[in-house]
């Protein structure tokens, strides 16, 4: 159980249409998960990702929060030859500074917020093609000529490099600017 | 994500007084728990297993099914040098035969039921003295003279051969003699 530390640079919410988040000065963690969040809920619907399940069957909700790291995504957006991967266009509800490698962190990471929510890490985030989508459809609007492939290059490239997905396991706040604990799980 | 096979040998409900558990043709599985089971729920109280949290901390249930294998609690057994440790002793919901070593599956591994029905694993399921005190008790009933400090042994000894704790993913029935999927995690 080694604890380092690490920072919370911006937290985000999904209140709007879609999967695509917005800054906001804090998050309102409860244990069904982000408030007001359109992942929240201690169950969801599966889909894309659980092809092995028939798609739309009620399923436990493990990714109530994804949580990305600028470094990685600064190594993603330099693989796909453009400027940027913002957190927002790929639906990130927290970004996490000051870790060797955030994607790396095992499964039952607890990272434990200053007012004493605490979240925990249930794996790697699979990176997908909606979430390329986005960032086609943002480096497209900025540049000249569009650029083709970029929402299926984005899932080829940021394997191991797209944040983790977690879950509130103690309610409270996270605020931007906030120190984070990280507690490796036991054995 | 290699997938091997297991079998259900029982599956028992803790809906008496107290954590011991008792033998039934059937478990109803939502994603809430075990159906009629005291450990069902989506959030459960921090306890002792949580010295991080102020005791009765409402949390994040991880610990929904417990699980264990015969061949580790026979080992168990032996190491104390008593006869048996009974699944129902330490509350074991679900009792599997056939897998190397059932304490070392990795967070995540899926165990899908012919039902359709799915848990989770949630971690190694730490041994506590409260089991090792029921183990002390049906031993020390069985046989004379009493044998001191049991309860304390239990803890010592069954560290990574206690089963592990589960979640349910995806709701359905368990039942003795079903056989098991098992999926381990990706990455």
């Amino acid at each position: 159980m080694i604890a380092s530390s690490a920072q919370a640079l911006a937290v985000l919410i999904a209140d709007g249409t879609g999967f695509v988040t917005r800054p906001v000065p804090e998050l309102m963690l409860t244990l069904e998960g982000i408030a007001g969040d359109r992942h929240t809920g201690f169950t969801r619907k599966a889909g894309g990702r659980e092809p092995w399940y028939p798609r739309g069957t009620p399923i436990r909700n493990d990714r109530q929060v994804s949580i990305v790291c600028p470094r990685e995504l600064a190594l993603v957006a330099s693989r796909m030859a453009i400027a940027a991967v913002a957190p927002e266009w790929i639906g990130a509800n927290l970004v996490v500074e000051g870790l060797e490698s955030l994607t790396a962190l095992p499964r039952g990471t607890r990272l434990v917020l200053p007012s004493g929510a605490a979240l925990v890490v249930n794996g790697a985030n699979a990176p997908c093609r909606h979430a390329g989508a986005e960032i086609a459809r943002r480096e497209n609007a900025r540049t000249m000529p569009e650029r083709e492939g970029l929402d299926l290059l984005f899932p080829k490239v940021a394997r191991g490099l797209r944040g983790v997905i977690a879950a509130v396991e103690r309610a409270g706040q996270v605020a931007a600017g906030d120190t984070i604990s990280v507690v490796l799980p036991k054995g």
